[in-house]
């Protein structure tokens, strides 16, 4: 890791049929990058979909995606993206990425997503188990909890 | 339907995020088209998925694409994609497709595609139900039906 | 148009390819209908790629995108993409997007973008050209112009 | 390599938007599986997008595809997608494709591809650049040639 910050980084190289008619990577791409990113994030701190929490049968939904773009990417260019939980709420948490091009360490794009836990019985919002969010604070622990100010309202 | 051959016909609009670097819909676009153009095909003859045949459980699924690209198609062209119901056999389905440019008429893309019934428990190939064939050939009357020489093997 | 403040609708069907796992609409799809739905706006009001201020030579890019999912939008629903451009400073403007289910009037999503006019000899930003605002302005009488308060900075 | 008479390979994963709601690899993803192994086919042989022939301002357009559908591969398998030039006829060439799971080796699909070689001033085909031709035989040393047939036509 070379960003200060971020503790999670995969690398992805832009495909040639993600580059639309203006020669650079297309916007909404970026958002299928913060996806894998994320998936990859969860399955790096041994919390894999289909093991682990994920196997309890609740859902992960985002709720909330946005994103500068701060420079092209162009197809081939290697990009790492950088990804750190930034705070976690009773049954939501929040990610922050970073976009940057391997080749000239310019940055591409900053992010920030929502994920919300859904319980597909109920379709409602539930409680992040107690195990992920200890697993979170040991990975992040710069991580803002936010659990309590919520259940106090 | 002007394109002898095909009753059935739907239009769809190049995006922008479709077209590649090199300025042209992008080659696995079309597929994409196909599928479209399949789902509305057999809801247009009341075989809706979620409705009928489909609600029996069983799945489709396919098993062979393959297509000719004869002309280039650009942002914001209008296509028409033409499809029918070629052959029948005991348990899949081949459609053949034609992509017109609308604007001028010409041949952007044959494809054809074969389809196959599933059913989702035994993951097996099973049987189309005799309500599919007996509506296909209504709607496509010189579609062949291959399933009696399939029978005899 | 049935929505209040939007002077601006495209429809879009929502593709099988573009449903996830979840059996929803996948998050990055929406910036797909985004920036289709911004290009139609700007062909609706006269301004199409190809002809007038965009046959100048001079390019828009997206710079910031961001997206509330509010609703589940599933395969072959109908959506409704209502779009504005909200203000306009020198070299840029922003949409605000509101995205409807058709068959049942939930709001499936709101969101927002910024465009950046470039031109593409320098790569730099440059002053968006007096026909387009004034038709922007005629077309939203409600757009706030930041033009004046940027100069002045 | 480990599969016999395919001299090249790349791997990919599946991402979770690739993914459709059948809970499969989208069957149109695998054309940009089979796109960015050719691409990485030929850089890895020397002829580089943006440098060597490529540079010469010609293009390569794909002008068939086919491919038959196996066996699903679901999100996160990691596909091994083995491509050779099967054939190169005057200003075309053919590559056969083969994409198996790595975790347990089952075959995922097969496919095929022409590509054809364009002057982008004149809009056609051009016959394909001796170093192209002389390269692709060092590196595939079972290619068919088809060019003396073609030139007695």
């Amino acid at each position: 890791m070379t960003i200060s910050g971020f503790n999670h980084k995969i690398s992805v190289v832009v495909r040639f049929h993600e580059v639309d008619m203006l020669g650079v990577c297309n916007n909404a791409v970026y958002l299928n990058y913060f996806e894998t990113a994320r998936l990859e994030y969860i399955k790096s701190i041994g919390l894999m979909p289909g093991k682990g929490i994920f196997s309890d049968g609740k859902l992960f939904f985002v709720v909330h995606n946005e994103i500068d773009y701060l420079d092209h990417a162009r197809y081939d260019d290697v990009l790492d993206v950088y990804s750190r939980i930034s705070f976690i709420k009773n049954s939501s948490f929040g990610y922050d990425h970073l976009v940057v091009n391997q080749k000239n360490n310019k940055e591409i794009a900053k992010g920030k997503g929502v994920i919300v836990y859904v319980d597909p019985v109920t379709g409602k919002s539930t409680d992040l188990p107690e195990l992920f969010v200890e697993t979170i604070k040991r990975f992040e622990p710069e991580v803002r909890i936010l659990k309590d100010e919520k259940l106090s309202e």
